[in-house]
């Protein structure tokens, strides 16, 4: 197996060290300069990933292939991104992976729409509702940043008033400042089984969107926040970070299930004799964390 | 489109509410019995995922189809899982998708392994290690249940003598008492730009790991925890839950370079004429939270 | 300085390790039994406090003053307590110290209590205020254990009706279900420059209650939420504990101002010649974390 | 009962609102500028703490006694200050109350020591210890201010080497880079079941004081970490804030008792006869939390 090579209009993350590091693209004939002397773009493209590059003062970088969070993180941000802790629970949540058909509202900067859109990949498709146009544009160029934006389909209009277009889609994504507003149309575009998802800040629209999943009979709901600490380590001085992102939103999920007929009282159906399973012993839902 | 059916064989969640739910795989002319009355399999084979299905005292239970923390959660617990909360962050820090090839030691209960698994597709792989045969077997099981085995290729042996047989892997995923003892293999068996991910309980196993990684030549070293709390959701009762599962384990990431020639002394290139793009503002690494 | 000697009737911790310390009343005559063998109390009385004490086994136990957090953790548990991080918080919030006249309502366990006339000593008092009498018999029994029954003044009564007694008190502090009920009791109670603290499950409580602060003129009003996890040291495997209390409650705290009249349009005063003070920079209340 | 006047040479906390708040030394004579228009000290001396004072341009600000939080955070940072959250855990921890005699070493900022000092009132005392001179300085000037320094005696010297002259305290509390080398001081400056405290802000020292602890035959030894979160508040709109501090240190917590002979092996004494009395259920140490 050989490398990847760097081409020519590739995002390449040129690396001094952890706090100068720059995402490029890559583009024949220019240069790129830093403090520690230019880049040549010539002399990266054609490079492996991961190669070193010399700079004009004689200074190694290193180049490194953007990974899903690098684009994540650089979402242009004219309004708030979904941090990559969030994003990995939403996604773990939703239950999608290849292949997967899922619908997202709003898109926003497409932070998460770049996450939904890596894991359903080339099989699956991302359907994403933007009110805002100009959210739209900026998502749009983000999403073509980081190459997935064949994996989604950008639609327009404003969801609350007019529901999704796709029927018996795996996952249903919320991001929005009224979720519990579409929770009614999540349903209809759900298959049975498939999962909703909601992020929001809080804990009003936490409230309503609970109550609108139990009023579309949804099951399973449970809400969650993570809170994500980092650490400096260094042999003696090992500590957690002074500061912290002490809250991004919370995740609220459940899942679609069909109703039944209205439920009849205890009716006796007759004991005929039957080979029997072993009950296992419950899923503990709660102990999810 | 139509929706999925439930086939003989298959695992699916009998819902009755949030803690009354079992996981059972569907054996044709065989019941499941429930202290709601028994259920025929063979009048849920061939009905729809979601759709309900009534006791013999005529109560209704819903059908669901297992979701990956399901299985996840159901992996057989002869040692420690890792949680989704932990797994979802694992597979973001690593970069993985469909078509990713991982490298994964060791197996385990076979969880993360799952996990892995379930997001590198059918186009990609996961290679996971493990020494004791009866964790290799038990994992084995866990992974046919969720149908992700053919995702995956199960080995032996002691990574810590022998290191890993791939080469150019996208990912390698250490959930060992002593990953800092396979960093260097791990080395190897990244592709350049590859990312490597450890998961450990102690905050010796982190300080003696992130050494490792700096003297093999990572970058981009961060180690997190993540804390994951659930919430009551009740309008005029809504609080965070009384316990919360306080730690499982740091998580530390990285990235492989390519080690540059020894770095030399501040050299004067020709400073010739070029055009020049813009500095992007750096990809401040720390904000990830 | 001599050291405090055991005396008859004394609560005293009987150390064996910290999974086996009892709290036991010192009475003349008796034995205390244990599976370590039997002590006799008439060996421990007399003796001081620290000193080790042989069973009828040989086998040593320590002997300890219980502290505050003792008395806390073993008020009788018909209701909930309130944990010593919490009890430290809201003493700390409410400013109160040797001398302090601090109403508190309701009694319930006395937990707080305990805490509150621990800190307001001999010279100061706390009023404490419980409409179930059962509840109160309890909480005396806790108050004269812990020997602080003198420090404070039970009293009866519903307080949403009749509100406090009391007037320019230090601090009033509220453990109850409905306190926004009371706040304006409360600012009544309080002398100017009081201090009112708050401990609530919900965030329902936090909201009501915070609308009754700003309504009725408090300032400064803060709600904190406090996470306190225990940590597992020993060299080589340090980490937090697996298990964690993720919610007890939060503490909200305001400062009672008087109001001034009707606030005027400004105002043009005679702008004399003036000696000059430097201005501080501001307190910054938000950083009290 | 009269309310307290303010006096000339008194700390005053002049609020606007809770960013515009400032702590002011009253001087006769003398003005206060704000942008709100100045206010005259004349006109506050005399007043009661909470009373309103009008400034030159007709505004309105609230007079507030500083509460001992205030004081903490307004000790002078040219090291780092305890903040309040641990100040409060460090006390309640320490057992310490009106009373109490409390060594600490260093003495730092004087955050701690006024907090200290506050809590054993003016029946007790802290003796504190600070190496550097300039750091007792402006320590004692902090507590000149907060009306203090008559609980407190400043001592000189390095404890590493000398201990402490102190004996049969209460409490010995540490905030220092290198604590496990005076456990063993603290150990002797101790009484019997006397209480050490000791806040860390790494791993490495709260494993190497742990250790110390033990090897002095401390007992009860605990270390935990405390995290405060604030909330935003507004009906509708209520969520966790979103920076926080995500760590300051850890406090490590232990008793003193005195050493058994060496510990006999069972030794069977006559059984008599003896009146009985019920054993306790154990008090769970673990639970304070």
């Amino acid at each position: 197996m050989t490398n990847e090579k760097i081409c020519d209009g590739d995002n390449v993350l040129i690396y001094l060290d952890a706090r100068r590091t720059y995402m490029i693209k890559m583009q024949a004939g220019q240069i790129f300069h830093t403090h520690k002397g230019y880049i040549k773009f010539d002399e990266v493209i054609g490079k492996e990933y991961g190669e070193p590059i010399k700079s004009s003062l004689g200074i190694y970088f290193a180049t490194l292939k953007p990974a899903l969070t690098d684009y994540i993180m650089k979402s242009s941000r004219n309004t708030q991104i979904i941090y990559p802790k969030d994003a990995a629970l939403i996604v773990m949540f939703s239950g999608i992976g290849p292949g997967s058909r899922v619908v997202e509202s709003g898109t926003g900067t497409g932070s998460l729409t770049t996450a939904l859109a890596h894991y359903v990949g080339p099989t699956g498709k991302v359907y994403t509702y933007e009110l805002r146009s100009e959210f739209q544009k900026n998502a749009a160029k983000n999403l073509q940043r980081s190459k997935l934006i064949d994996h989604v389909e950008m639609k327009s209009g404003d969801v609350t008033v007019t529901g999704y277009d796709e029927r018996d889609v795996d996952a249903v994504i919320l991001d929005l400042a009224v979720p519990w507003l579409v929770v009614s149309h999540a349903f209809t575009a759900l298959k049975p089984s498939g999962i909703i998802v909601s992020f929001s800040p809080t804990i009003d629209q936490v409230v309503k969107t609970t109550e609108a999943l139990k009023e579309n009979g949804f099951v399973f709901i449970e809400t969650v926040e993570c809170l994500m600490r980092t650490m400096q380590v260094e042999r003696g001085k090992t500590r957690p970070n002074t500061m912290m992102t002490g809250h991004t939103g919370y995740i609220t999920h459940a899942r679609k299930i069909m109703k039944p007929p209205t439920q009849e009282s205890s009716q006796s159906l007759s004991q005929e004799a039957m080979p029997e399973v072993t009950v296992e012993k419950p899923i503990e839902q709660e102990e999810t964390a």
